[in-house]
């Protein structure tokens, strides 16, 4: 399958993929025609620092998190690396078809990668909800289904409801978990219970999982702001996250050591709630969302993840039969809501007194047929967006199951 | 706690922070005043590269660098996660109201977030100290007067002294070793020595350690030059720590090795020693110290902590009762004196003719008021600085502890 | 001996190493001379990310990817540590002294740093070949001596040639990996065989080592463009290697898979093989290799690795006699080759239509002496190159073996 696969990806790759301008050996005539005065103008000193702490998050950070079963440990690792792998090529292919086809080809540059590596980092996500109960064949085929349907999904968004979401709360998050949630519902084992011994985490494997979370709280910072706005677009994502999830932790351990008997914490809350900080300012981390709006947003979503995985996981388990392995449902379906809304709110808040008259028409890309659209009316497209990617996570998620 | 806290910090963000001018959405008006020509001189690009290697150094390096006591692994790299986080949101209020305070409000950039995970650094070395000996909460209540008491330091060197200190020999290293220091002395527990076999590490706990080790020593030549000028400064900065810590290898090893008795490396030597060469170049990385100055203070700086392991450690211990679990007095005390020193000395020999007549007024910001300033005052403001690093450090850590 | 060596060190960099002029505190004056706007056109800026990731890749990636061995965890990744400390030191020397020697100094910068982690880089390949089998004196004099042939090796191909050499398939890979195996050959030890159960791996080592793995793949796309021109040629080269390293994880899985009895993954083969797609492309990375052209290179080298564990290495232990203890033949040696072959065959097809007049003439630098040379010259000239280093790593690990 790998290498029929791999095959395809060539011939595909030869057909339709090549550099784009600034990747080309023509930039030199590139860089006279936009009158950039310097290489340093090159979209990849702006992006590719970004690129690779988002690259070290898909394939360091969650294939160690989901290292904390003991008996899965290089099943986790292993396979999370031969379908992002996998993911990424087909991503490019399926993302640029719909976002950079120019002239019957597409043009790939550094945030091309990056959008790669979002796509892929959805159906991680998805995986996680099924990990240990699918076998890798299982999971290739999946991503080959939840792939297109992402690019489908983040074009919806992005060109027709020309919604902002550089963070992914929506396409990522909301869509990677719910269509997860969706395909494990189905795959439903009722016999699984019996190997819950084997779903247990022991000491070491739950060290192996801390490398994974700290990475990606380390660099989730760099996740949202990846592909926003060059200038302060970036520079405001990156602070709004970093507040988000300092937060988080703190209401994290907070509830991690009420809702447990003894006061101890837990340490999958630890190891997840403390990320949800990051998922819940997606979309609006590069928008004016204020430092402390931020704190606010990482100190509820450290709470409803921690709740979430005390009291909804047993309940999704025991009622809706949903196995939720990784708890995916508390860390990116709840967060990633809660940051479409979130983002949702902020865009229809948005004044040209706060943003500047400049800053307000670039930061919502309001130029051309979209010149004309309100803030309010823009958080409406931003909510619309919201429903399109539950829509699309559960019939796609159906189908896939 | 964690919950008052935050919402104080909610509060207190919600009052006094916001964007500064390269975050903020006005930056395109910005732009034109400053007369820039292009996204790229936003701080942003000049910074936030090494921000996220120091953010990794603070929360993935100290974390897994303690995580040596085969016990304590969950707990060291637990509560440092959980103070830290705290510490970079106090750190960003305190830090703000001293040094970048404009018109009632707190205007924060990229430069800000690598200052608040400084203040941080410092807290977990003092940390380091009392690793075991303390409950959570009594770890945040040393954070919580740590930090200000940091941010006075800081603003009595910086402001009032006008000396350097980009890597911060003595703001982060001396003061919040000596700090620790002084707690752990006044927290002296007879009785912790009965547990000793807890103390000790395995042979798992050891490989886990050098994880934070190795991130460390590499990320070092970032820490050291995050906030350095922009341009040669940080350049230079990157390299003259990049050839401390290459240096103080060898000579760790050496000294090591021959301090045993059967020539065996001591893995506690490898694992804290060889990062002594970046603690001690803390100060004049950035000034003109020059590659074999840097070797040399390496070199030096790996013998002195090697050796300080071997006898200043039971000698604090037994006699001083000074508990020190991580050995930050070898680590972090002793280099940032020295750093401290090397620091006062290169500034003092500075001339017009190594820096360059510009060179020489940008690298000490011989500017305004400080425009008939001397490089051998400069020297000896330096050297005040040290002293009033220690003493801030001695009387905060005796009314802390 | 590492304080003789220390010693002479310091010696020796008093004498020779200075800053380059964009480290130096002359910097101002030198940006007037070069008619530059901003201190972001300093080197620093177009390659300090890119240097990080290869110095994470050196000393985090390399050590922890040999620590698969049971018994071997804190000898590879300390040995490791202590040479490459070294190495760096003596590289900047040698280097220095055949490429940035100017009036009787060695001028350096971050492009210096880096190729001095290439060439450790290239030390620690043939590391892994003798891993187990000395003593750390012993590794050290390997190490002495091997760093001045890769500077001749070095400054045979880059400047006598005028070959292109980018992420080093020839310079780095291929000669340290036959320099390795030859000096395995010499240190042949018949009795090896019968300590065969400490050269197995455990669950835990096999974790450590996917860190090593996953930081080296994630990475990579850094090593190949780290050094490359400024502008399109480093974004080029980031993205056809992250091409060549995706293609390669599923080509790698495919035929692992396949060659084992049960259709179980082989853990080394996935530590090792997913990786040969980066060697593979070093050379050709900043040419137009084509992102379609990078999928089939690394395919190819997936499975020649892969197939490489299962049967070559083998035979190279029981009729060569040569103890390839982490099997580089596999992942650098042949990879290498492959790789300088496709850097003389996409040298050899540039046309000036492919790469536009002036991109022509910047790629491959045919200007001065080399004006008139045409791509099929070139191409003759890389495979030289090819077979150059394969002479000279003959020869000096025959000499130092």
């Amino acid at each position: 399958v790998c290498l029929l696969w791999e095959v395809a990806m060539i011939v595909l790759f030869g057909v339709f993929v090549r550099f784009g301008p600034e990747a080309d050996a023509h930039w030199e005539e590139e860089k006279r025609e936009m009158n950039l005065t310097s290489d340093i103008e090159n979209d990849f000193y702006f992006r590719y620092p970004s690129f690779q702490d988002v690259h070290v998050m898909i394939f360091v950070g969650f294939g160690f998190l989901m290292m904390f079963l003991k008996r899965y440990g290089f099943g986790a690792v292993g396979f999370n690396f031969l379908v992002a792998a996998f993911g990424i090529q087909w991503a490019l292919l399926m993302q640029g078809w719909f976002h950079s086809f120019k002239s019957g080809k597409i043009l790939i540059g550094v945030e091309n990668l990056i959008n790669a590596d979002f796509c892929v980092g959805s159906v991680c996500i998805a995986f996680g909800a099924i990990l240990g109960k699918t076998s890798p064949i299982q999971i290739l085929v999946m991503a080959l289904f939840q792939v297109p349907l992402f690019a489908v999904n983040e074009y919806i968004l992005l060109n027709l409801l020309h919604v902002k979401d550089a963070g992914g709360s929506m396409t990522i998050h909301t869509f990677g978990a719910y269509f997860g949630l969706t395909v494990t519902r189905i795959l439903y084992r009722p016999n699984l219970e019996q190997s819950k011994d084997k779903q247990g985490s022991v000491y070491h494997s739950d060290l192996f999982a801390m490398i994974g979370t700290l990475y990606l709280w380390t660099y989730w910072p760099s996740f949202n702001s990846a592909i926003s706005n060059h200038g302060d677009a970036q520079h405001r994502a990156a602070i709004n996250t970093y507040c988000s999830l300092a937060a988080c932790v703190l209401t994290t351990m907070a509830f991690s050591s009420m809702l447990q008997k003894k006061g101890k914490l837990d340490m999958v809350h630890i190891q997840n709630a403390t990320l949800a900080g990051g998922v819940a300012v997606g979309t609006s981390a590069e928008m004016m969302l204020t430092p402390y709006g931020s704190l606010i947003v990482g100190s509820i979503c450290g709470i409803v993840t921690t709740v979430g995985y005390v009291y909804f996981t047993p309940f999704l388990e025991s009622r809706l039969h949903i196995q939720d392995t990784c708890g995916i449902h508390n860390l990116h379906a709840m967060p990633g809501l809660i940051g479409g809304i979130v983002g949702a709110i902020t865009a229809a808040a948005a004044t040209e007194d706060v943003y500047g008259k400049e800053g307000f028409i670039q930061a919502f890309d309001f130029t051309g047929q979209y010149r004309t659209r309100t803030p309010s009316v823009q958080g409406g497209f931003q909510a619309a967006g919201i429903m399109v990617s539950l829509l699309m996570a559960f019939a796609g998620g159906a189908l896939v199951g």
